[in-house]
């Protein structure tokens, strides 16, 4: 009898994890979508593509989609499984991320409205480069933050967060830039502000990779790293 | 013996729901700091107030302090309670709010940063009076949400959502004067796109009141309904 419980209680845990997998494997499979839609959003900006920006603003919807239909799956797990310890953190830390992962993908959406309005206008004003080298640089800190996530990699969240300032010090200057810019032609202040909105939506993005990799070390840690509570 | 049990899991549920009623009570006074944030951030701004400004920003700390202690506490509840229903959507519900609310602070924080930056210029410039309108706009947004909150009141939450969208269309309205008082004063370029930002946190801040409110959709219909899915 003790054996038929174990077995059980075995079974059970065997069947939970295989479900914990699963949320995981979902929430990386979004932020394998997430991730194309920044990586459409830019390209969609730097060559003025407004058919790949309109499909970048259409598939918005498949992200939201998706980031209910995996909050509402963490949920039961609470519901059902109620886990405890590092397994809760998981679930509390994937709920955490989809929604950054959802932000992410908004932010994609505004550079592709973005996109749409430039090209509107017919040419790219000064200061695309800045957008495709910062667009690069989130880029990375999101791919990071999620492989790192995929395997547990502390030491690979925390140089995520490293990363997050140095976009913030190029995102800093390169608005600088663009205030001469429109200072220089007052006319185009308009194409220079759609420029202005796009570098701050990576700005944003480069936040939300900070705070997936900072649910990461709340996973592994069991402790609150944000705020400047990161312990290296 | 049965009536003991019966009592002891009387005192347990009891017990709990005192344990729950804390936590939605410290979310709510953390909500009554972030407002108070929101109303010196906008007053710092539209009086030139950097002394007030200061404050804000240094006060931000402790909003951020409050998060990460309700979040923790919130955890131990799910850990230790495990609860199912309707308690187990309040304390994943509160989690999201507090997450919103920090980031309302960080916004209102940004409107001190830009009072400081225009108290520096020493003038004012046009615009401020939207500033002030949008920023009442958003503040009772966020008022009522709370106050949603504390009563479950599905009917202001819904009502709540709907302001945001008279938020959304005001601001894309001062965006556009922003950009003509630009093209018209170029050497004050600088000073205009403070109020740019200013403009821009208090949408987002509408935006976190109408997530609030979906929070509080979610408590009490139990269905999500972000996206799209709001059911009247």
């Amino acid at each position: 009898m003790i054996q038929e419980v174990e077995s059980h209680s075995h079974h059970i845990s065997r069947q939970f994890n295989i479900e914990l997998e699963d949320v995981k494997t979902r929430m990386l499979e979004m932020g394998g979508k997430v991730e194309k839609q920044l990586h459409d959003a830019i390209n969609s900006l730097v060559s003025l593509d407004s058919e790949l920006a309109q499909r970048v603003r259409d598939d918005d919807n498949l992200i939201d989609t998706l980031e209910v239909s995996i909050d509402g799956q963490c949920s039961r797990i609470l519901a059902r499984r109620q886990p405890a310890a590092s397994d809760l953190r998981l679930i509390l830390a994937i709920i955490k991320t989809i929604r950054d992962l959802e932000r992410i993908g908004d932010e994609s959406s505004k550079i592709a409205k973005m996109a749409i309005r430039l090209s509107q206008d017919g040419d790219l004003p000064k200061g695309s480069g800045e957008i495709q080298h910062i667009g690069e640089l989130v880029r990375h800190m999101v791919h990071n933050a999620l492989d790192a996530f995929a395997r547990y990699d502390t030491d690979s969240a925390v140089a995520v967060t490293d990363e997050d300032e140095d976009v913030d010090e190029q995102y800093s200057a390169a608005i600088r830039a663009m205030i001469d810019c429109m200072q220089e032609e007052p006319a185009k202040i308009d194409s220079f502000l759609n420029l202005v909105w796009a570098l701050r939506a990576l700005e944003r993005i480069g936040d939300h990779a900070k705070n997936i990799s900072e649910h990461i070390l709340y996973v592994v840690r069991g402790t609150d790293v944000r705020h400047g509570g990161l312990n290296r």
